[in-house]
């Protein structure tokens, strides 16, 4: 089984750094291919990026087409989720609502922890647009220097743990919410700091994925999400632009 | 991997046919291992029931413990998940939870259907426990003689897709949720009569069980889901009383 | 008249405190009956706990019957509640239902104060399933040594008074809702120290129960409500079996 | 014990009418008196005439002071109610919100019909302020001629039961509040054409007001319904100039 | 254009400011009118003067009738907004919807600051009623000394806008909304001390009801905003009672 | 003053009929000038074609900065508006937003009416994003062939308008707001066929935008609107690029 992980950031180096860490979760007959954005930002920080981001992983993701099993969009924000699964056939996962969802099957109580306060309203405004504001009972997006650097020290993770722990006890929370690709993997050094389950929101939409790629639900034929009828589209995009153009039946 | 699907009714026959069901979605590697409550309700179909069912469905649970990989808690309803929660080290998938969770990464506009009016407030109610009554935009529970037998003719069949479909058409859905253990594997007669994906609850709970079981989740050290300090029960559920009456650390 | 008192515990010390405290409210022409549990929790302390008190109460309500004029049901969690309504032909009160449900005739933002950290999830569930967690601005749940003893010193009750009067303060509260059997007739020595008026739920659920035996509601003949038909239920809970067991009409 | 009924219509037909009605509901031991406005709208059918009679109603109300135990707002709109509260130190019961608050005791899904559908928004936005719109599962409020005669044929009884009748039906309704002065003590002709049980909100109220009244709860002496401190009002409204004036402690 | 703007408050010195304050906002060609209530509540500050505001609002606006081409209600709890909407068939602009309307256009997380805390509770009640509760993140309502004062020095000023700043930063807000009349006119000095918009309800107010003017909407002619039948008022309000009387059509 | 009117698809059509019914609207010292992407989709269809929309939506409002005195976004899904708010310095007006915010001040129950049934998804959830999903009581979005043309015949119009019609007085509305570009200008023909007032959203959101540009507002220094950082964006969008690339301070 092959699943896409699409990062529409041009970070190579994130990307690298999300199918280490999908391929470490995921059974050794998936493979994880990832796929960078070529032009764009370099890592979402702003609403405008963000919008930039949700129109490339479109790009991105119609070139893929279905030649993959399942697309998880790897960025935090699930920029452009809704509209890539509608031009495409295949299930497309965004992280952040795999996080969520996972989380919700651990406990009713739930945090979120990020990177970085501009960006928080952000995830919030998209879990409210998930219908699960109800659930969230804390959230921390500590701007931490340093935290995004290659090599990071145990002093970072420290820091971000002792924040995640402390908004677990104040909150009282059965699980957190960890959003944000540079903390794919966190894991490991986060989850023995922390008095309750950490998910992982790659980890957790790998798996959401491996489980809609199983069960290989058909497309819808009516409706929002239905495949649309054949579209113009000009100018940057050629691949969404080619998706789009298709006559279908 | 080892999955324990607990059926906290006394229908042998339904434990089988979840099992069934759930064995031919499962990778060659899991097996799946139904158990089925001595005494109690034989099929859920009252609110008294469903309360006799979450006790029954602990008592297995207790009784299962740790040896399973994840538990599968085959009741639509999901009676008694959140407990079976706290007491357990495992995941606990409710097949409910996880059919309207499932649904939630394939489209926006949720429907679910099962067989019984009497029962649906019970889901409509859950439903706004998880915190997802926003994302249902119908509701079908026909009355359908001859709907719970062993050997169900198409004619049957043919009705619960018809009235799945047209709601699905009235009510712009973009995908439809199974409820009920009796429609365990559906999808192979109700997908192909219907213009939206079908999320047979069964299907969708077994790969959320499986991808919780990977991920290894710790149990929660504060909160109401963590292990309780020992508790003193009498009288009957015998194995949820040794679980209750252990002392940890 | 004559209300039945249902502790789903086996604790007959709180049936005593609690029958006693009611007695004092009730006028005299109407006489409160206690019924224990015979086994299972001797305090509800946990989720598990609370889901085998549900089951208890059903037994305990099936076995009065339609014996009483109406039923308080004595665990703060209203642990059976609608099972409860459905089985009877009585109206059947839940005591924190009933203690929010009078506090939001009282004013507009409401608090509640129980005893025990981990139970509070379990009441701040069961409040949303009411409808009302927007009425709800703050919670205490102090866990207080010696808060369960039967001589409870006036030093408890000052730490219980103190942290009532604070969120009373801090979080601007008309009114507070006192949940737990263990603090049934608190209004003596909680209301002088507090700035709003404070309702304890077991009287609360008392002067519900006096109105809706007088109003003498018929049952419903439709819906999740209505009497079930007969239904075939095995092994323990005897008074419920039969009770589920009757042909009507 | 004494429970005023404030009627703040000038209708001395419909205070007669509830009075009546509220004194058959009643304990021998408490004596309704009605209090009827002696000017403002004869009866409440448009926003302005509610803003009126919410004015009328505090005047009423300040000028029984404490002389009753208890008072019942006789205005199926609970004009003027929170006001009330804030001024007098006795319970005001208003009878849509106790009809509410008594069927969420009765079942989950509520219906409510009242007469007129012009005033319909006004309730279905009281009871949204209330908290409790996602309890109400159908509305109905048929203009009928003739209804408000005094002396209303059997053919509009039926007409008004058809609806509920159809209503609950239609709906999976559990309970029914009838809201409307002029429906007071329509249990005796609709309940036996209706399927589920029938709320009269004045009934309700008038066990609330019992309840409250009993308990004999303190007044706030903190928040927006403490006793205000001396207020200047001019004009109208006498005694509700006289209540605002009083230096308190 | 003529822009009539309601005091229904007897405080002469607030119309005024109000009036000025608007007429430095309005284009040239904008002349505001300030009317001012002849009895009732010299400036409201409890629940029960704010339901005689209401009246005299109606009052107010039944005198002016249609003279002016869109009403300013300029009290910032918008009693009798809805009523007003009723019997007027020109726009009529609540300031405290005005307010939260103009600042859901500059941010997604909204604070409110108004002074005294006793009159917070009808603010956030409002606010809940225009469904808009889910935008507001902050409240504030100092009890400032001196505040409403005809002179207020600088001191209070920066009160003010320190409690406004440090609300900002703590709730990550967006744009903070002044309610209260006597602040009219506070962006001159609050601005600049603030790290967000701040929005003067009586300026939204003014803006708002120029654009509905512009637009001449007709008025409903069903529903519970259309112009009533024919309504027989007695007592007071005469100009109420005037409109209320009339025929139409 | 100059208002621009963004249109991010590439029909000119679309813009030139835009702008001169906002002209129209327009006092005589505003002039609405037109701007259309160059690039994208002809008119959005789609969820991806909105996508692209949103980053189109922010290339254009880049390239007019702040030369403007506001803009309003000439698109009916809002896409792009949080994102254009971030990034300017000027006022940004979505049309929906400032239809149904309109609305929300000529009465409490509102519809909405569109073209084409495919994006009415996107509108009910831009408009839950915008916490007003609670006021939205009937929703259209006719599939009338021919709508979209040039000279629309009466016959369309009438067809609208009976849909119009008969969801005002089925759902009975207070208001409808209606969305869609090529419905600019309707309220000629549509106003007199429709018992209750007609929100244009593009008239609503000029009026807004007059307001908020008259109000000269403040940018935010703090949170996820204010101007961000330097940016580094590669690729397509230059004039985005360039604006994110903008050190500040």
């Amino acid at each position: 089984m092959r699943v896409a992980l699409l990062n529409p950031n041009t970070s190579a180096f994130v990307t690298d750094r999300m199918v280490e860490a999908a391929q470490k979760i995921a059974p050794p007959n998936v493979s994880i291919v990832g796929y960078t954005a070529q032009t764009g930002p370099e890592i979402v920080g702003t609403r405008a990026e963000n919008g930039i981001a949700a129109a490339n992983a479109l790009e991105l993701g119609s070139a893929i087409g279905d030649t993959a099993h399942a697309i998880v969009l790897g960025i935090s924000t699930d920029a452009g989720l809704h509209a890539l699964r509608e031009v495409l056939h295949i299930p497309v996962v965004g992280v952040l609502q795999a996080g969520v969802l996972t989380a919700c099957q651990l406990g009713e109580r739930i945090g979120l922890i990020t990177l970085g306060s501009r960006m928080l309203p952000l995830y919030q405004e998209q879990i409210s647009a998930y219908g699960l504001a109800g659930k969230m009972h804390a959230w921390a997006a500590p701007d931490i220097a340093g935290a995004y650097q290659k090599d990071v020290e145990d002093g970072v993770h420290r820091a971000i743990a002792d924040q995640a722990a402390r908004m677990a006890i104040d909150s009282n929370l059965d699980v957190i919410v960890v959003a944000g690709a540079v903390l794919a993997g966190c894991r490991t050094w986060l989850e023995r700091r922390v008095p309750v389950p950490v998910v992982d929101s790659l980890e957790a939409a790998v798996h959401q994925a491996l489980g809609l790629a199983a069960s290989k639900y058909p497309k819808q034929t009516i409706g929002s999400f239905s495949t649309p009828p054949a579209r113009k589209l000009t100018g940057e995009f050629p691949s969404l632009r080619a998706v789009l153009a298709r006559e279908h039946k």
